[in-house]
């Protein structure tokens, strides 16, 4: 049998675009979905830009039977997971369905890996578990903080599972990936970001606006001590992500114990930078209104990638015009997501 | 039916000495208890304790089918939560254990706590969630800090996901109890604790080698910042601990949402003065040893109960002494833990 990949969440935002970029280097990936928040159509768009068959599981992490048959019937050597619910609203609306899917779903993987052993993992962490920082750019040795909600808690206790696990045991290779905003889509304009109901993060909700289904954006905070008064983030470009999920796999074949990388820029943008930019590259003009603060969003967050870039060989090459372009390549190509008959992209969308 | 409070774990140390003062306090009772480290006997203890006969599940908390079934046999309206892996040592070599069973567990039973409308709860916390308190005496208002083991992350990240859960849904009633360090046994010598295989703990282990079973006791540090170099506790009798639940339970029924309180006395106690105490109140010359200190043991801990004392009407009542001559009569009737055939107690044997 091949060695195989299984990319936990696959058909998800961050997980299809790194699928596509494990095909592409040559892995053999096998993706496991439940679908709760992703569609099966993905995988087809999948295999239409690789050429070749993507095998499919429709099933859930928290199922350790299910499990234990993925690893008999495939060679895994390695896990990247991304599988998780990822809204920080919904997360303090239904705290026990996000600890039971984030923390025990990734309990449930790492038992069902150790017992079929396999031990190469990599995980979708996420900025969050810095809390709030008291400065920027954020490193890597700032330490983890108290994350200001349940979402972000899960994504630390699993940090934090993952690192006793590998003090525990020396077979185990794991990398923690500490994503920033990723924003941006595949070039092709076949996959891309595609919520389910209201979206949350800044860019969907703008090419929502920009599309015409949703009236105006509103833009939570206009006093923060920033260059503009809004918030300031570090957006990096989905497929940049993916590629330092190859490069994280790479590293952890030598590189045993617990590893932890920050994958952002190094440069902030504040929303109505981002807005500005949207309007110049479209020529599409977004009506916007301020709303008060939202509890829990810090003031500025970028991240300093030097550690990614001195382990892993990688840093971000996509520039937020290259971001932007993309998003709304793939939100112009895509009206309703992955609901959409596909059109071939009209580039003409793209000023 | 008659309302029925589930005590999980509670054929355990701390869970035993609560079903014997919740049954003589009036309640009827349910253990449910897998007995991975602790004894059927136990139950039989404490059946000739209270001259009742006492409901007794062998079962366990991951299991969601068996949890429903008791909630539809039985007419629950509280559970206090003993359940859980406790060895700090053997949560660093065994994490997924302690993450399953602690925090897993506890998800599944609040779930189906939900799904059965049962929605008051207790929870067997610890000082542990405080981290490295940067000064004593420790008041609930510090705020929680990094635990230093599996063991302390586990019952953080309880207290975490109760906290958000009650933020969810104003339905639930949540009492975090934040136990010191719990010494002592029933006066009665029947219930005590029974530590499976080499026992961790000061007292256990003070009481094996008075009995011969451990050759010499070993004292962890002998140049910590504190009274005599050794390191300092809040030791508190476990029958004193055992009525914080009562109370505890009692307040949770007109007080919704969560709440956290200290169970300690406010008083520390150095390994040394322990040592001494003990030899004074038995006779018993105990041989000990310094050792290096060990990794994540901090100076000095106690606790400032006052607001338990303020809003559960409670406060510890039982002298070190009164712990000590507990301790050593249970120890004494029952060299062997449960596995003893029960002797009347000699007092005798407390000088």
């Amino acid at each position: 049998m091949r060695k195989t990949t299984l990319i936990t969440g696959g058909a998800g935002y961050i997980g299809s675009h790194t699928a596509l970029a494990l095909i592409n280097a040559g892995h053999n990936v096998l993706v496991l979905d439940n679908l709760c928040n992703s569609c099966r159509e993905c995988i087809g768009r999948l295999e239409l830009l690789t050429h070749t068959r993507v095998d499919f599981v429709n099933g859930d992490i928290r199922d350790p039977i299910l499990l234990d048959d993925i690893f008999s019937r495939y060679d895994i050597d390695a896990v990247v997971h991304f599988a998780s619910l990822k809204s920080v609203e919904e997360s303090v609306r239904k705290p026990l369905d996000y600890y039971a899917n984030n923390v025990a779903g990734t309990l449930n993987l790492c038992r069902a890996m150790a017992r079929n052993n396999v031990f190469q993992l990599v995980f979708s962490s996420s900025a969050t578990v810095y809390g709030e920082p008291t400065r920027t750019p954020i490193a890597e040795d700032f330490g983890t903080g108290k994350p200001v909600n349940p979402y972000g808690r899960t994504k630390l206790m699993i940090e934090e599972l993952l690192t006793d696990l590998c003090h525990s045991d020396p077979r185990w290779s794991i990398g923690l990936l500490r994503y920033f905003n990723p924003i941006g889509a595949h070039e092709s304009g076949m996959i891309g970001e595609d919520p389910r109901g209201r979206p949350n993060n800044l860019l969907p909700c703008l090419t929502q606006v920009a599309i015409g289904r949703m009236p105006e954006l509103t833009v939570y905070g206009c006093d923060y001590p920033t260059v503009d008064g809004t918030c300031v983030r570090d957006y990096i470009h989905v497929v940049d992500l993916a590629i330092g999920h190859l490069k994280a796999l790479e590293v952890l074949q030598h590189h045993s114990g617990i590893n932890f990388w920050n994958l952002g820029t190094g440069i902030g943008y504040s929303v109505l930078q981002i807005i500005q930019s949207f309007e110049d590259i479209t020529g599409i003009t977004i009506p916007y209104r301020f709303a008060p603060r939202r509890e829990g969003d810090i003031a500025k967050c970028w991240a300093d990638p030097s550690k990614a870039g001195r382990e892993l060989g990688w840093t971000a090459q996509r520039d937020l015009q290259q971001m932007i372009i993309d998003t709304w390549r793939w939100q112009s190509c895509n009206p309703q997501g992955y609901q959409s008959s596909f059109e071939t992209p009209v580039l003409s969308a793209v000023k």
